[in-house]
Parts: C-alpha cells; structure tokens; sequence
C-alpha cells in the first residue's frame, strides 16, 4: 500500500488550499488504495479573505488549523513530515500554496517557501520518490528544484509560466484534463483551477494526476494493485 | 438540463457542511450536466469549531461566508431560492446542518428550522420535486416534512433514528455504500459520514445519491443525457 503525504495550506481557494482540488485528491488517492497522511505548517495564514466579497478581511486564522477541517482532524505539523515513512508527495493548489506554503503571489521568483516546506519537497527529490503539484502548487516545486530543471505546468498563464522559469523550471503549456510528467524529476503537474474550469474537468486532471504519481512510486516496485 | 440548488451551512464538517460530501455532491452533479446554485443562510453560525482539537473557540464567523469557500463565491442567502427555478435540491451533511439550518444537535426532536430552509424544502416538496439529504441532513427532511411520514436513513444510530422518527418519519438502516430512496415522497438519502468512512465509500453514497435524486426529477420529463 503506497503512503502519500498531502500538504495543506489552509481551507479556500482564495487564501488556502483549493477545497475542490484537495477533496479531489484525497478521493483519488483513496481510490488508488493509497493511506495518506496530511500536513500543513503551523502558522499565521498570510491573509484571511472573505469568499463571498473577495476582500481581506482583519480575522487571523492558523493555516493548519483551517487545513484541518478539509482533513477532518487528521493532520499534522509539516516538520513532523518524514521522508523515509512516504512513498510520494502530492500538493494541490489554491492561493494557499503561493501566499502560505511560500510567497510567490507577492514576490514571484524572489519568493521564500516555508522551510519545512523546502525540507520535505528536497528529501523526496532527492530519495527519488515522485511529487504531484496542481493549479499554482508547482511554484512550490520551483522555488525548492529550479536548479534541478524540472519540466511543469500551471496551464496557460504567461506571467506565472516566466516566473516559474525564472527559477529555473521549464514550463509546459496543458489543458485543464491534461497532466504535465516529468519521467526524469518524478514531478507530476496539472493545471485544475488555475483555469476557470468545471470541477468535474479539475477531477479528471486530479485523478490522472494521482495515477500518475503512484505509478511512478510503484515503479522498480513489485506492487499487487 | 437539470437546475439543482444546494443548501450548505458553513465550512468544516464539526460546525457547517461536512466538505467531502459537499464537494462530492458538486461533482457527481457536474458529471450529471446538472447546472448547481448553492445557498445558505445568511447567519452567524451556532459555533466555531478548531478542527484540530475539537474544542469550541470563541471566533465568530458566518455561515454564508464560510460555505462561499466550498462554493468559491458562487453562492447565494437561502432566501432567494426560488422552487420554481429548481428541479431538485440536495442537502449534504455536516455538523452544520443540525447547528445552523436548525438546532437538531443540541434540541433533536424539539429543535426548530431556519425559517427560509424550512420554506424552500416545503415549496420543493409540494411541487413534487425531489430533495437529495446525506449524513445527518435528513433531520432537515423530518423537521420540515414529518408530518408525510418520509422514510429516511442516518445510518445506523439509534438515537438519531429514534428522534427522527418521533418527527414522524420512518428510519431505514443502510450501510455507508447504500442509499435510501422514497419513491412517494420524492426522497433520497445515504448515510455518508454518519459512519467512520473512508472518503471512497462516502462517494459513492453521494453519486448514488445524486443519480437517484436525478432520475426522480426526470422522471416524465422528456430529456437527453
């Protein structure tokens, strides 16, 4: 059975992890009979954003305190995170990712990730173990591997694609069902919501996405599936 | 196509919809062509739960607000929802749904409505047009439909079941995979998280779920699907 970390970043599109895209993903790894382990950083979530106006309101909120609620509870501190105990790594996206987990929204390629953060993402890497990054998560896998080269997608958007390769990732251009494998770097990218899609189109990606991930996980590994 | 309104009733299954079945529900009725308008009362919530611990905080947050996160903004206060603009409607569960459409977690039997969900389900129920409810949901149903004797389905808890039925409604036991459907009534539930179910399982009651509320909207009405 292949253990998959999910980090977190809160719990809404505009100031935390993606619902749609993070829900999508738990059913997907479920579904691949995947036991997933949660986590988030515990800290002040850089904004708390009004869903219904789009405005910042003055409320503070803990970014794994809200991430728990799309976890149900079972969820972790990123440092406690563990690179030995996880066969893969997966990160969906919402604002979360790039205000959060770094600060890329604000400072593009300047942007600093969360150390924890920076940690985890390096050990998989560098253990060969596969990572899945949707929407605006792939900025994340940028600002921790841009020296490594990797090839990915945020979809279609020109400013975030130069930012991206400014770090030194390569970007490639996907549709919303499509999914952007880079076989060398075990990284997986598709680009959900960074499109005004249907959630049903993000699912399609997201799912293709998961599969995606553990098959590259399983790889060299006799596995029953 | 088929209009299908859902009411959500905040954010995070310990105090509004639990978020699994309400992006699961928004899924499935995407992959059925529905066009979806969610709704929720414009309210404070009974409470704010940290999802870490489980311990009430002393934040005060708004029910519309925070199911605009699972909505991403799309979203709209209950009163505006107009039965003759929907073909169905569907509940899905949470905390939520017995702390701030009613007071059924801390009343049961004796609890009371929000005054417009109670209207919109009454409207819907007498136009014959189906409502879908999942988890604790139901108690929505018996409060505001009692009186018909609906057969609904939380599961397996007893005293759930009995306050349900002392609302006059019928309580079937059904496993998490199962749904419940009153054909009369125009009635479909599932248990979802009443049980400690993995995501998986929960989604398929909630597909289930929506085929059935589905094909009861349908049903003599000529349609392509």
């Amino acid at each position: 059975m292949m253990r998959v970390g999910v980090i977190l970043s809160g719990c809404g599109y505009l100031d935390g992890s993606e619902l749609h895209e993070a829900v999508l993903t738990l059913l997907a790894l479920d579904r691949q009979d995947a036991t997933v382990s949660c986590f988030a950083p515990d800290v002040a979530q850089s904004a708390v954003v009004d869903h219904v106006t789009g405005k910042a309101t003055k409320e503070k909120r803990n970014v794994l305190v809200e991430a728990a609620r799309i976890a149900r509870g079972k969820i972790a501190d990123v440092k406690t995170a563990d690179a030995t105990k996880l066969d893969a790594l997966v990160l969906p996206g919402g604002f979360g990712a790039a205000k959060n987990l770094s600060d890329f929204a604000a400072a593009g390629a300047k942007a600093k990730l969360h150390p924890e953060v920076l940690r985890i993402v390096r050990e998989m890497h560098a253990a060969k173990k596969p990572i899945g990054a949707w929407c605006i998560a792939p900025s994340v896998l940028a600002l921790a591997l841009g020296k490594d080269a990797p090839t990915l997608t945020i979809g279609n958007d020109a400013g975030t694609a130069k930012a991206l390769e400014a770090l030194g990732a390569k970007h490639l251009e996907c549709a919303v069902h499509q999914i952007c494998v880079d076989e060398e770097q075990r990284i997986v990218t598709t680009p959900a919501y960074m499109y005004d899609a249907r959630i049903g189109q993000v699912a399609t990606g997201v799912e293709r996405g998961v599969k995606a991930v553990l098959a590259l996980a399983r790889r060299g590994v006799p596995t029953a599936v």
